[in-house]
């Protein structure tokens, strides 16, 4: 897999706090013709071996000349309402992808770190088909370029709709990187002034929460490379450093230095406020949730 | 906006645990047809600014006279699966506004609060056609008046597709007061003989749970002003008292005093069991939710 | 009620661990025809005193000639999509059904235990129509059916759908006993390699989750008879033993002796980790959610 | 049946051409009474003996408290289309019934004519819900109603949706008596300026249209009690007098005196122009097609 | 084509009226079992070459494993309303193809009657799919079989759905042999005692219709190898013998003798009435329509 | 397409009978542009009188950019079904339009023959959206478009959702003019090798059929400027010459010469055979229907 290499070479960089993404990422026409050629592929395989499945794989993927089109027609069937037609989706996410082609760059990027990262995934098609954090990701993408576009009332029915079918909840204005797994998914909610880097994991029911009533900047600034796990909750105008990793059911209301693990409720730094632990590698794509276990049970328990 | 200045001259009174709230809600016309005006104006708006969303905006706002029919037909379009068909829903949600007008006065409340608390709510009409915690509410509105009506199955079949479309899963025979917040909402549950004062901010993830399976009265009673965060737990038939705070993530199992913020798993009273810090603002209205971090933290950490 | 008695003559051994569940469960056609009628009966009273929900009950439930059909039926109307037709879904549901009978066996034993266990759950017929989590676990048996066929991509492409329309995620791989109650069940994610014994009782919000991108063995086993609070998460291939209790809002990282219960996050073993608590009951059918909690609330706040 | 003798008592005067019918008719509310009890009890029946149709009966019939909302429910779903919603038509259609209610009394009319002259129409119910020209007639008697309120847009868009589900074509202007029965109803057309009495019975495939690309008044008058055969074309700004009836494929341009018979393309008067024979009976009543075919035959074969 | 010689074996007996058809037909196994290899490689074939295609393919024809499956699927997708699901009308047909395999073989039949007689016909998936004369009429039979077993409603609600769908109206108690053609098809109204025989053409717009109000037997009896030219009209309890062809709008009230052709309105027997012409072939299957043309032509022009 | 260059050579010239059309017609992109600001004009009148109108004609017309994406939009929704999704057709439409121009530019003449021939059009608009005839006539030449690039099967499938829902049955291969008023519409049917020229008018129920199995040329050729009445039936490889007139009910079964009239069944030519008489005007656009009458009536009556 040429991208995994690729993304070797270029880490997130351990020794700043990176915390804008290069949202829209730079264009890589090379990963998306490779991974549609897979995914046709993987699709026709299945449509062979399950004549139950052939009619929902040609009409998602393989009728369409290409990977814009399929995930177009895809999100616009699952996010169609019946006031809100399947056509003007399609036609919408169409011409986003048509017209902002680092978008579509992104979802590549996505594909790639699912099949990197969850043992779970086991193609392409898979993804693509059958990942709702995939799909909410995506979709918000879209509805960003509308928000940015100032066609805000589009962008938040959009939003609408992706929370109520995929229970996934980002506020159209987040801004979000590429190389994103939302691994299960449901239940997240990322807030209006997020912002998540690149090459970062992030488990379901996973809150980018704000602090109050009041405007302005108010929500978490991830870094690249983090990984949060299921459940935890992060609040305010907090830093949580690239390449830091949040425990799962942790509460975390402080900021977190890079390549450090928090856990808790309240999250306390593993290895103490003062000196804490650092980690070489980058958990956002190593997913090690649980290293850290031994060390802090051996404290707390 | 006349109905801050309202809401201010009645705060919860702060001197005692009131818990049953007064449901449902005493009429409240002006702010009816205020808030419809506004609706209206900012759908005529948002119409002629954007094409692709003003079919949507005329069929579930503007081709109608009057709030109710405008959120009886959006309810029926989201809640209608092809065995409950929307001219069904769309009948039943009618007749229950129109028998029981205070359900519709407190849908005002519920909209005037979602405007004064959630900086994200940039229009009346955004909260009316996205808010699912609002649609919820709404919803579970009308399957209380079926429940308090015997119609039970009818209610509980209500419940069902609530649960379903939204996420969202608050038992028919729950009494919830007005000018309730559902923020985000994904994953709300709330029992059967669980209690909500007016003026609650609820944020998502929150579960008032029973404790067995025991019947009779298992659940929480909320008292007025109530912020709860995102992910607490709350669990038997205990009290939290008007105006406290509950922080995110937090799993209560014992009574809150008015006032008080109770943190943590298993959650405690911050400044100590004996002598608890008390607050003087109304944090389900002022959705202060970080401001006992440092107390907090210094303590813990 | 007859199979009270009977699930009460054959209670999980108490003496060793059992974790690998009987699937599928032996056949109980009798408890099946008895449950049906019940059911019947129920939708007859139903349907007589709601005319406005009459249609529904006799789409559902009182046109067909058993359960497997009217459960099929149901399954394949809440879960297809325009790609995913409901015709299509039926006869899926409908051949497993009859090529796997334990399947409906076990279902007919998720019927009796929320029946027996949630003081909610008022006939058979609301848990059958209403339960998203029991609609839930019925259609991820068949998925499991269709991965242990090799139609991996069929049984992927269901569980897509369980996922989006109930906010359920249960892998297809996982293996799930009888005697099953999802209690509210949103949010629930289940592991691949994860697997669920019998009469295990599991709220909403539990994560039984992997450890990192490692595959292979690495999701939790949970004995029979266990109880999982709300919102706990359970992570790496640990063992919960049969009759052990895990409280609401924990954070699981090591394995728990049967019949004791851990609590917190991360979880500690109520009475101690060298001498836990150890209680007699089962708590997966007796649902005793807090009897912890005053020595655990003496122990820390 | 009442309604019987009813109409025996008032046939249509012989002595002269009364083309415009008294539309809209009066009220006749203890006819509309009457046939919906039988109604509910044909449908009772009906489910009790056939549960594969019972939620069909449920939903259309039996849970509705009165014919007008039975009948606005049906038509919104056979109506509605993916842009025109079933909730806008069943508003559309109720406020017409309750505004005009002679609307519905004439539907009364109607169901009691194809219960009177169609040996197949074995019940009420049968006719309301089956008889695609029972229920495009009455669909159009709403679509007039707009036209009269200068509503034409929207009468227009109700035509086209008659047309395209109905294959029934009748222009929103025209003018339609009580008691009507279209039979079959297939490729019926009638044009803008066409009027049609009271009483009269018209096979499928008959065309009442016009003779140019002229406006004005340039369609069929129809009087009481006239009988129009399969496949019949009539043009122009003719009259066809009271009690007249005209033969199956009969290609009619000239008037039509009162209780004679026209037949064959063109249509001659049987008979002969200068004498033609007259008949005593109402043939739209009546519904003899065939009595004429001695004589026809005779002369010409 | 082996049903075609097999169809020559067997002519229809030339010597005598044989009105009554030989309804259900003899079972023809290996016709079936050929065909529907066919109609799956055809589909295969155009699925390859047209992927826009390919699903419609797959869920109506190469998923289901036998022609009863697909033409049920297909059936029960055409003729669904929101109020008649399509599970249920798929249930529907595939218990009557099931229970009587005959109507099935006659199926086949018309299948094999289409390839043969009409030049459009370009495939037998080109008439499963897409004949809506094919289709009515397989409709028809199911409908047909549910009035002999005294379910009328259901029966008739079928009907009512064919005539919607289809513009063909043949009403259930119509008995109608197998081999029929009917092209193009709308517009086509047979009654109630109308009889059709073996090995039929009719062309669209023809009605068997019956003679007024009165009850009985009163529609046509249509013997097996006529041809019923388009927009013909047929009126009364009369029989058109065997082998015999009707001209193009003609409107027929006489009996006609075997191989002889009525033409005209009212129509008269090509040749006179007391020598009628006499054709060898017949017309039902050659689809002769206007070898009469010179011989009426000189007649009347 | 060999027609296409056999159209070059010979443009219609007004004294002989020139039966092939020029299709595809030449472009006329300033009639598009007029008749598309008038579409939106009307369309915006109708959206501010009517608002229960208002969201379809923002989906149809409003907020699309043109009238190709209007028209396949509309098309889309109009032809869907549970297997032919409105996103793949929308799709289907807007490449034919792109990359046909001329069909589009023919949909433009069509609007204006409407709009100047038939008085009950009362604006563009209302063709576009209600008119059938206009709406098959478009989707057929998408099809014949598809026809022509050996895309079949598509075609065929295409076809057969047109006559189901328009009851309008023109085979694909059928050639057809610019131009064109399908008035009414209903049952319409058009064989394979059928013709029509320019600006030709037809009434509902008009067959141009074939003679027989025998496949090639077998249908109508119908000139320039030709008007068919209602139910006419013309049969066989005929000439009907341009600016021809062929009166409602007729059965067509030889050549008629240019500029004249022909009636009855079966049809004579009004005159005589010999000398027929020779109108001036063409009445495909003058619409003259009965100014034969009182000639033919004199002949006949």
């Amino acid at each position: 897999m040429p991208s995994e290499e690729q993304q070797k070479k270029s880490p997130p960089p351990s020794s700043s706090l990176l915390l804008i993404p290069t949202f829209p990422p730079p264009e890589s026409e090379s990963d998306e013709s490779w991974v549609w050629t897979q995914i046709k592929a993987e699709a026709h395989r299945d449509a062979d071996s399950e004549p139950a499945l052939a009619s929902y794989l040609y009409s998602t993927v393989l009728s369409h000349p290409s990977l814009d089109r399929s995930l177009s027609f895809h999100l616009a069937n699952k996010l169609c309402s019946s006031t809100l037609l399947s056509t003007l989706l399609y036609d919408l996410f169409l011409r986003s992808f048509s017209t902002h082609p680092t978008v579509l760059s992104a979802a590549v990027a996505d594909l790639l770190a699912a099949r990197h990262r969850d043992p779970a995934c086991v193609s392409f098609s898979h993804c693509l088909l059958n990942y709702k954090g995939f799909l909410a990701v995506q979709a918000h993408r879209v509805a960003h370029v509308l928000w940015t576009q100032s066609r805000r009332p589009l962008a938040l029915a959009l939003h609408s709709r992706i929370a109520d079918v995929f229970s996934v909840d980002i506020h159209p204005a987040a801004r979000i990187g590429k190389g994103i797994l939302l691994d299960h998914a449901t239940g997240v909610v990322v807030g209006e002034t997020a912002v998540i880097g690149n090459n970062v994991s992030i488990l379901h029911h996973v809150t980018l929460g704000g602090t109050g009533k009041m405007g302005g900047d108010r929500h978490p600034k991830i870094g690249d490379g983090v990984l949060i796990g299921a459940g935890a909750t992060i609040l305010g105008n907090i830093r949580i450093g690239e390449g830091a990793k949040i425990g799962a059911g942790s509460v975390v209301l402080i900021d977190v230095p890079p390549r450090t693990t928090a856990v808790g409720n309240p999250a306390r730094l593993v290895g103490g406020k003062e000196k804490p632990s650092r980690h070489e590698d980058v958990p956002g794509e190593s997913m090690d949730h649980t290293s850290f276990i031994s060390e802090w049970s051996d404290y707390i328990i």
